[in-house]
């Protein structure tokens, strides 16, 4: 591991287009690192690895990739709104969990063709983001590769952890935060439309600047009985907790509906699509999932359908007939 | 992020070359979930992420990426060697700071093509190293790129960790495994010479199967007063020890010529190359480099220096002239 460390080369590379590993190393860790001690940790930039200390109780780690072209497009995001959201993105199953991020690794794979500004705003957006979640990035590794990725690891706390299989017959299922924007605004950059007003300026926000919920995870423990964040889509992650449960989730289209912001249904007014196809289907907001008993649902979380006996996902019409929802995002199709 | 999960889905992709990622997490799952399970490990695959319990203490946390034609070269490694190598590289720090690895996240980013007998070829590497580390692979993520690339993240304890930066002037400079067997293998793979003998095979097996020194790392700790593991190449990682401590490191060429591995030395010999140029810029071995005092030289440990006012290397010859290095593996050269 070439972990993220200060020194002297520091200036060496900050006048040139490109500079060298160390010196974009050193030069990453002073936007990474300064900042961002906190007690725990005791070793951050600098070394082999990083050293945390005083962490009690229970441990949450995840890590998650961000691949260009893959999980990002360049051409409609920012290099700020790249490093946001790959941190985002990965603290997001932490929320998911009902965790407190502590604090995260980054490993970026870099084209040749990236120029020391590019990264510089890349490490910036992922500096902004650590600072909005109270999760500093602490460390990481870079190499080379021909396609651009940041692959993020985020360790939390999580005294009581929300896990996906604890589903019951009778439970309500929840939603916290809003679904749907993301892939509205997502749709509209693809499209390359202009204009659109503020409706459509929120949705494209929402996919370029998520948000993980780490509060609204918080919200969840000790009343939710399983959770998960919305990564492929709504249908597919309730499959999730579904199968990890051994239940059928049945989404309400008329609950859902009701509680759908409204820019969403009026971006997807002007895009011509149906709103409830981007909530069922579009997974990047990082809304979060959960299922729980009615008389324990936290004030952040809305109704939108009751799981069942049986498997599976059904996705019911207001008439009570059962919607056909293509299955989310898969990575090998 | 997809944690690895098990489920009903397992067997659908069990007999197509290329199954889905939900099949695929299911399959890899049954590798690396199966018999990895450790009392501090309470979720491992199946949810948003891995929870972690009973872990007291510092803990030492690192993240490494593997990319094809960057770190590897899939046409002189099988895919049960990329996937041992990606856990020993990045357990390799985890070496150098003198602690224990307790469980590892592994993130693959997968090209279409690669067949599902390939990436199980590759898991179960994963697998044989972290029986091997007694580290289980307890989660990750599965997503599709172009090139393939593979980013490890460890976590272990380390009640006594061992940094970069405390060498004293007047310690001796250690070193704790082999270098330039690697290298040598590499050279020898890349020039697609035949034959060779034990000796040859011996410097192949050290670059294809390199092993994480765990034990000699734990043989530092109270001894050492520094240490870094040699990825970069023996000189460059010695800058990173004096950089960090402020310090000269001189490597004296006779000591460290008369430690070398026969084996490097007839293979070298075979490549009509100086054995000390494999030694000093050769990094993937992942030998141990450290510094301390000479009462508390572990027997694992041989001199191969020491540590002067000044700073950054010299490679001191037989007649006390300094020998020109190149400087090591530069991701951005």
């Amino acid at each position: 591991m070439t972990q993220a460390r200060s020194g002297s080369r520091a200036t060496r590379g900050s006048s040139s287009a490109r500079s060298t590993e160390f010196a974009r190393i050193a030069r990453l860790s002073q936007v990474l690192g300064a900042g961002a001690a906190r007690s725990f940790v005791e070793v951050d930039v600098g070394d082999d690895a990083a050293v945390l200390g005083r962490l009690r109780g229970r441990l949450v780690w995840t890590i998650d990739a961000a691949v260009d072209m893959v999980h990002f497009r360049r051409d409609l995001l920012g290099w700020q709104d790249v490093g946001w959201r790959s941190l985002h993105a990965a603290a997001s199953d932490l929320a998911a969990m009902g965790a407190s991020p502590v604090a995260a690794l980054s490993a970026l794979a870099l084209p040749r063709a990236l120029l020391d500004r590019e990264l510089l705003s890349l490490v910036k957006g992922q500096r902004e983001a650590a600072d909005a979640l109270g999760c500093p990035v602490i460390g990481g590794n870079l190499s080379r590769a021909r396609v651009l990725s940041i692959t993020t690891t985020v360790l939390g706390q999580a005294p009581r952890p929300v896990l996906r299989s604890g589903a019951r017959i009778g439970d309500e299922v929840w939603l916290v935060g809003d679904v749907g924007l993301a892939a509205a605004g997502l749709s509209w950059l693809m499209k390359k439309r202009r204009g659109g007003g503020r409706a459509v300026e929120h949705c494209v926000s929402a996919w370029r600047r998520p948000v993980a919920l780490i509060d609204g995870g918080l919200g969840l423990v000790g009343r939710a009985h399983a959770a998960i964040d919305v990564s492929d889509g709504l249908a597919a992650d309730a499959g999730h907790i579904a199968e990890s449960s051994g239940v059928r989730l049945v989404i309400e289209e008329s609950c859902l509906g009701a509680v759908l912001h409204e820019d969403l249904s009026r971006a997807a007014r002007l895009l011509g699509v149906d709103p409830l196809v981007f909530a069922l289907t579009g997974g990047e907001d990082y809304a979060l999932l959960a299922v729980g008993p009615r008389r324990r649902r936290p004030c952040a979380a809305v109704r939108i359908g009751r799981v069942e006996r049986g498997l599976g996902v059904v996705v019911e019409k207001a008439d009570g007939k059962p919607r056909n929802v293509s299955s989310g995002f898969d990575h090998f199709p």
